[in-house]
């Protein structure tokens, strides 16, 4: 018999309906035995009398989360036993036949809280029972939710979703890199990007004009409650043949319109966003990073702003140098694609610190969102740019293919990529990324749930043309 | 001055437009210089005329992939010079000024073929001028518009697009690993996975009941024109509580609608779909994925079948020894979670080669586009398979987590997961899985455009806790 959703009982007054899921929880009056079953569209109660013997007998030993299919009539409720809380709450169905499809232990923990007090880590080892709860349910579903949003937003302006490369190249970026052995080139090493970013500026170069990918980014860094240890996912985006208001505007209209569609609780401080200089910012707020929020307890408020006119340079750190970004005294304070503004060029040969870039944060909530800028486009701008920041002959030559794409015909562009997973956590007032992925890593570095990194066999390693290093000298 | 894009100039007939793109063909006919300039929408022509001499200066010295932007009158062609095969074929833009944003150098290979009979080497590492040519456009512009359809069909059906992990655990499942050492954990590695075969079995115990993700999946094996090398996406798709029934109604209902709406020249040759029981497809056909077109020169014809009714067990060979699925008479033919069909459960005991797999296979035009299964469910009937296939203590040990959630309390599921290369390869009739995507490794397992794999610095392998082996023992 096709299976009916628990949601949907409503409609199905005075019929026979079969129904599947998971036990929630058992109520056991004696006579009666009450379940509320649990399926993906919610909860139905149910009901099992003495008059129906064999599933009566099936229902008494039935426990929290086992899996049942079972067929019963769909009646209202006796008056005074509604449930006002749920759609379905007036009705209940009287079970006729059970079957126990899978019978469960009991979790190591409860799903029926909001699993905030739960050990962590222990969260993440029975990940698989954890999302059972009804807040980590709703937060990828939402997050499903914004993302095909997003999608479909992009796609109505003329954007084209492309894929790039996971097995990628090591290039002095940023932060640390993953580095995957190459078994067919032995010695040598793919990465995995920190970003698509030289993809995107190469599709550009290949006139895609707008190009957003829902991307997967790679970065051994240590992690916070705001950034996910090893993996994170951005929105991807860039254009050609924009200004930087061009892109602005863009996302700003984006996400304004993803809040008040998929968050219609929430509502944001300011429209149009407000935009602060990097020098405002920090002056006034202490931080390029404000929270705008008018009432910081107003858990529905969204203060969107706009953090603009950063410094091309910083005086370049131990860190930057040791990320190969070359033994200069500047380093990008973004990232060494961004252009300058126009009206500072000058100041590359006499004042580099004092030139602006045309870099753009997206800030939300206190937290940054989003970060992009305008590109580079002139292979002469981009060199001097290497230079200033120490790049010497072997760094440079890493990037020939990006100095050798922009002398074929590179239109003016640039872009932004928002964080999905800091977008969300906010989004959803969470208080760290992990609620909102599915399968984390801990702060080590462990999937819990597969006991990931695991050691390796001597055979692969032996394929792969590489040997642990002991640590004996 | 707002920019126009050129397929839009007939609706601005008499009007002054900015347009922005490449130089794609400059004609010069002694006084008028004509080009057609290309931008993500098509082509306008554009004539420079001697009386505008600044522009016309300029006209006289550009080159093909030249980035300009022009402002000009939009005029009607004169009689007899219309081209019909251009939507605005019967404008263009008289200029009356022009900047040259970029210049370019002559490219590698020309732009304006197929790109057929240029050396592919030569394409990927020179991509983002081979992306340029309009068969390539169109290529990544239809797998975007394919991809959207499966995302919008399936989140209308329930489904919840969930990210799952790039950084997993290794395990024995059918090919070679990429692997990914652990600077937090030294001496242990992650693996890449060959697909998110156990975490959508996961989310199935989590109940979100319906699941998919276009998922990049990483396979160390060697390339073949319908296989790419390295990395590869699929639609990962899962469902609880349905039958085999259900999954290939739903998969022949999805890619039977995606078929006509995005390519509506084409035609399906039989609808439902055949079945074939893979006795049947080898004894007929020779093949368990049988190419059923009427007329194999149809450049247009979609043969699509399932084959169902596998054995679930195969002969073991040395390699899949090697990937670690035991030392044993059996290996899986699809993989260790299919389960065996309902009525051939004891012959798991007495003769294990005639036991029939819930596996089944999408076929179009010869090749295998998805491949599925109805799952394992019950922790016994798992074992039983490990044991079959050989598993010793260690490698059972790798499954635990799958183990111990299925004595949580999981649902009967199953899915199946085309893979969306190999499909558009397909869909666009073309001959390699290269021209569908837009950065596809070499056989060698390059990353041309990037040239990756790469060297690693000793400071970075140090870090990693390893070391290159050279071959010198």
């Amino acid at each position: 018999m096709k299976r009916t959703l628990t949601k949907d009982i409503g409609a199905h007054e005075s019929e026979q309906v079969t129904l599947e899921g998971w036990v929630d929880v058992r109520r056991d009056h004696g006579k009666l035995v009450f379940i509320d079953l649990r399926d993906r569209s919610g909860i139905a109660q149910v009901v099992f009398t003495p008059k129906e013997v064999a599933a009566h007998e099936v229902g008494q030993t039935l426990r929290s989360e086992w899996v049942v299919r079972l067929t019963g009539m769909v009646k209202k409720r006796p008056a005074g036993m509604e449930n006002p809380n749920l759609p379905n709450g007036a009705y209940e169905v009287s079970v006729t036949a059970i079957e126990v499809l899978n019978e469960a232990k009991t979790p190591p923990f409860p799903l029926d809280t909001d699993g905030h007090d739960v050990d962590e880590q222990l969260r993440l080892k029975y990940r698989y029972l954890d999302l059972r709860r009804p807040r980590m349910q709703k937060n990828l579903k939402l997050r499903h939710a914004a993302v095909r949003f997003i999608r479909e937003y992009l796609s109505n302006e003329g954007f084209t979703e492309i894929e790039t490369p996971i097995l990628t190249k090591t290039t002095p970026e940023g932060a640390r890199d993953f580095l995957v052995p190459s078994r067919l080139q032995p010695g040598k090493f793919y990465a995995l990007p920190q970003s698509p970013q030289q993809y995107k500026q190469l599709l550009m170069v290949a006139g895609f004009e707008r190009y957003f990918q829902i991307a997967r980014c790679f970065r051994d860094e240590d992690p916070r409650a705001d950034r996910a240890y090893g993996e994170f996912t951005q929105l991807d985006l860039e254009m050609s043949f924009v200004t930087q208001e061009d892109i602005l505007r863009l996302a700003e209209d984006l996400f304004t319109k993803l809040a008040e569609s998929i968050f219609p609780e929430k509502h944001i401080t300011k429209k149009p966003w407000p935009r602060l200089s990097h020098t405002e910012a920090v002056a006034t707020y202490g931080t390029d990073k404000p929270d705008l929020r008018k009432d910081k307890k107003d858990p529905n408020e969204l203060a969107f702003s706009w953090t603009i006119d950063f410094p091309l340079f910083t005086e370049q750190s131990k860190e930057d140098f040791f990320h190969g970004s070359g033994a200069a005294k500047f380093a990008p304070s973004h990232h060494m694609f961004t252009a300058p503004h126009p009206d500072d060029v000058p100041l590359l040969d006499t004042d580099p610190t004092k030139v602006r870039g045309l870099q753009h944060d997206m800030v939300l909530n206190g937290y940054e969102v989003g970060g992009g800028s305008i590109r580079i486009h002139r292979p002469e701008v981009q060199e001097k740019v290497f230079d200033l920041i120490g790049f010497n002959a072997t760094q440079k030559a890493q990037f020939d293919h990006m100095l050798t794409a922009f002398r074929h015909g590179v239109p003016p562009h640039g872009g932004i990529a928002p964080g999905i997973d800091r977008l969300m956590m906010v989004l959803l007032g969470e208080s760290s990324i992990r609620e909102v992925m599915a399968f984390p890593a801990t702060s080590s570095g462990q999937i819990a749930v597969m006991d990931a990194p695991s050691e390796a066999t001597l055979t692969q390693l032996h394929e792969l043309s590489i040997k642990v290093e002991t640590g004996e000298e």
